[in-house]
């Protein structure tokens, strides 16, 4: 089948070479993936052959109120859309799909590679997706597979990670062979998957690799990854311990985890209520696509719990991050339809806890320690495995695909260089490593690589409801400022001829202060807003703009010295 | 010098006690420093007789955006001023002072006790704060001092932490003993004070204490807790290791570590320049009240250093946490007018990260390496301890103290219920350690103690600015509201007898979209409100509330379909 999809990928327009020798020259751009982690996303560009791996969102960080996610910018594939051969999607973890349904649209729905697993997810979140993303063109692929993609030859490898299903690239060019880990580990004992190819990738080693880029997520860390396998082990002990109800939070995407989990509930005979939609969709879908086994009778509904004594229930759920809407949070606040914590109850958090997320995650432990529960989580014993390569791992690749050049990719700029500093500790040449920023093209030729000061657009693209990068740095730092402070508006009603202020200024205030409890400010305000009003001179009485400065200058510092807060002021002058 | 205090605070007006067994119980009441960790206080009381032990304040959540910080709740204090004759405070740390300039002067200005270096704290705050906190009846104690507060004796045993001067308390009240620990851990070899006084500690063993209130801030954690001589040996390797510049970011209130980075920096021949206000000032006091020693040369200022070359020099200063106006901060931004970052500095992290600030530090950590500076971190070799007692500790102090009674304080919920369990691990009765909340009344009596339902007010009282509890959850909805999807405001003139619309509805928005990228929105918007105040009977044409409510109904539903986000809608209508 991989003829096929040969030939059928060929067929896209070929269109003349320009001449000289920039054109020869092999771009590697990435979009996303560094400087913070997540909205992965690479370019390959030859000529006029354009392939992309990954299109991933990234979550928006503490000073980005309102903000849904981020997604890459791709300003710089405007007007070369048609030259988009493909998209080439490594797993099916929002990082690296998210971005799909905005921006295949824009580049004229180019065809989409993935493991089936990873099809599956990006057509589900398709379906979901709230503006119709419209149709997707998806094609399955697998280590064996083969494509075409204009002048780029690509082939794949299986790689270990924490969802199943995941890909390494390998993309032949006609500069060299260029390497992508994705997001990997090499895991020989991995959960609900297929190790990784570590023979495919060991070939690699006499291809004369010219240039990897690798996941650089845990580089910070020494050692090698925990194995599935120890997960497994430390698991079974809390299986085999606990007398109670289990009841484990995850993340939803996590289907080794859950793998293991649904195996050693089998082992211990006890059933599962899986609930959380997404974790729900991702368990259907891996079952479907033969990714994840389950006996018949393991997978119960909340109404079938009162059948079975408490050790021989577990809840699987989402929400092991605080999140206030999943549903540990409602079983901790009583706020879950179907069911609550008892005494008795323990609870496991098998994920490690998102920077960011740590009060919240406390207030949950907190929560259900106050309803009688008992908690472990990953801190008091390892009972979650990253799915990221650490140090000793990513020596380790790099040993065995043995590339010329090394890009490290995937994680803040520390995180590459502290990848950077490993590949070093292993001999390799310093100069051959390139720690690019978002949008910084690095180039190859025949000749070798470097790594260009030329950059294309790559500032955030912030996704908010229906928008997308409607959300301007001026509408981020007015929220910030709403935000801290709050805002007041000061409505003055102005006498057309005389410029004299009519009746009371009227003030309405948000998130300023509480206005039934603090009338005495409130008046000093309107007094405040009469005596700008009565003392600027008649001449500027009319203009709009120096009124309102006026007010919003006095009427801030005014309100300051009262205060010490700078609400927003939002002075409304109206002249009859 | 005890003596003499001993007669003056005998002085107080001691009322007479009302009949009824009732007043003959000792109650104490948490008012801060449970649920969650800060804002530690406590209350004793005996009839007429009340002593405070700790005033702090507690940093504000995520969620509540503006807020400065959190103090406890004295609403139970309200009408019982006079019966409180002092204050504890067991040593200089925000959480156990900050709130001392807000509730001293509506508390009658009781006269407060601690070690002088608490106290030069507290005076200095006094002194910076920006409304005056007016004067404060300071009386420096140790380890020697006997105190009579009412019916009370009060007594203190040092302990180490990780500030100079921290203290424990034994209040010898009517029906017992009460012992305080405040933050300790069990230190022998502290870095800058004096050790625990393990020796007054073990005498308490045999005086049958009635009940201990315990730090249980690491209660979590397994173990001991690192000794300061530990982390001397790791930061002495640093030292004699590292070639170029070193700076050095941690806590202002770190004294101890701080003392220690001196005495490295002296021994390695190098100079310091120490920034950041708050430290600047917290190691003058202890400079000047003897906590510190400090060889003269060795403090420099930013205009000595080019007399020396970089292995010679230490940057010490604030900003760990990456908190955006700080020191480090500004150095990593080029933002400091003194000096930058240097390629060949090395930067270490000595505390560990305050969660919340994982991200904001992890930016910090990324900009430093983008400057050519390497990064050490706490979680890459141990340069950090905590000043609290860990698991083992707290099993020690319990079998020192021995006490019939245990109330786990200074922690979240889980820390606390972890805390009583490492107790019970060691064979105390479950049914004598008390778990309050805050506000959560015990009480003892010479039959013993008991947890009861009765609760004092303890909700947050949040400061903003000059506010003092005047930010109500109304204003904190709000602000939530206005930072999540902005707000936009509509002014509708209405011709007064027909109830019409008087010219276009002007429109103002922030924080919602972009107006001036936004024109269609905008222009829909409008024309939506036209319709909304067209359709409206002629009856309530005048009707303020209702027309507006329409406004916000109808437009908010008509802004959600086009937007998906749901910006607070302020209707103002103008009747001429």
């Amino acid at each position: 089948m991989s003829h096929k999809r040969h030939r059928k990928f060929n067929k896209r327009p070929a269109l003349q070479p320009q001449l000289g020798k920039k054109t020869d020259t092999l771009r590697i751009i990435p979009l996303g993936g560094l400087e913070e982690v997540g909205r992965n996303m690479t370019v390959l560009e030859y000529k006029h052959d354009i392939i992309i791996i990954d299109m991933g969102l990234q979550f928006p960080e503490e000073d980005m109120p309102g903000i849904d996610y981020i997604i890459p910018n791709i300003s710089y594939l405007r007007g070369k859309e048609k030259f988009v051969k493909g998209v080439i999607i490594t797993h099916g973890h929002y990082d690296h799909i998210g971005a799909i349904p905005h921006l295949i649209p824009r580049l004229g729905r180019p065809p989409i590679f993935g493991t089936p697993l990873t099809l599956g997810i990006i057509a589900k979140r398709q379906e979901d997706y709230k503006n119709g993303g419209g149709r997707l063109d998806l094609h399955a692929v697998d280590n064996e597979t083969k494509l075409r993609l204009g002048v780029f030859e690509v082939e794949f490898f299986g790689v270990s990670h924490n969802i199943p299903g995941s890909l390494g690239v390998i993309v032949n060019t006609p500069v060299g062979l260029v390497v992508h880990t994705g997001d990997f580990k090499l895991d020989l004992q991995p959960s609900g998957d297929t190790p990784a190819d570590i023979a495919k990738i060991a070939r690699l080693n006499e291809q004369n690799v010219l240039v990897m880029l690798a996941d650089s997520t845990n580089a910070p860390q020494p050692g090698h990854q925990f194995t599935e396998q120890e997960i497994m082990l430390n698991l079974e002990d809390v299986f085999s311990k606990t007398p109670g109800r289990l009841i484990i939070g995850t993340f939803a995407s996590l289907l080794g985890r859950i793998q293991q989990i649904i195996q050693l509930a089998e082992k211990y005979g006890r059933h599962i209520v899986i609930d959380g939609y997404s974790m729900k969709t991702n368990v259907e879908i891996a079952q479907q696509l033969g990714y994840m086994k389950i006996k018949p009778g393991t997978l119960i509904g909340f109404e079938d719990m009162r059948r079975f004594p408490s050790q021989k229930l577990v809840i699987l759920c989402t929400g092991a991050q605080g999140e206030g809407r999943a549903v540990l949070m409602r079983l901790a606040n009583r706020e879950h339809k179907r069911a609550r914590i008892e005494k008795g109850d323990t609870i496991i958090f098998s994920s490690s806890v998102v920077p960011g997320n740590e009060r919240s995650v406390q207030r949950l432990v907190d929560t259900l320690y106050r309803e009688g529960a008992e908690v472990i989580n990953y801190k008091m014993m390892d009972i979650h495995a990253g799915g990221h390569a650490k140090q000793e791992d990513l020596k380790l690749m790099l040993k065995l695909v043995n590339p010329q050049y090394l890009i490290p990719v995937e994680g803040n700029h520390s995180f590459l260089r502290q990848h950077a500093k490993v590949a070093i500790q292993t001999g390799f040449d310093p100069k051959k490593i390139f720690i690019a920023d978002n949008g910084q093209i690095i180039e190859f030729t025949k000749q070798g690589g470097r790594i260009t000061n030329k950059r294309v657009p790559s500032e955030y693209v912030m996704v908010d409801g229906l928008g997308v990068g409607d959300v301007s740095s001026v509408v981020l730092r007015d929220r910030q400022q709403l935000a801290a402070d709050g805002m007041i508006v000061i409505i003055a009603t102005i006498e057309g001829k005389t410029g004299t202020l009519v009746g009371q200024p009227d003030i309405i205030s948000r998130g300023f202060v509480y206005m039934k409890s603090s009338k005495r400010l409130i008046d000093e305000t309107q007094a405040k807003v009469k005596e700008i009003l009565k003392d600027h001179d008649p001449e500027s009485s009319l203009n709009d703009t120096y009124i309102k400065n006026k007010i919003r200058d006095d009427l801030g510092q005014f309100l300051f010295q009262k205060t010490e807060r700078r609400p927003m002021i939002l002075p409304v002058v109206i002249v009859v």
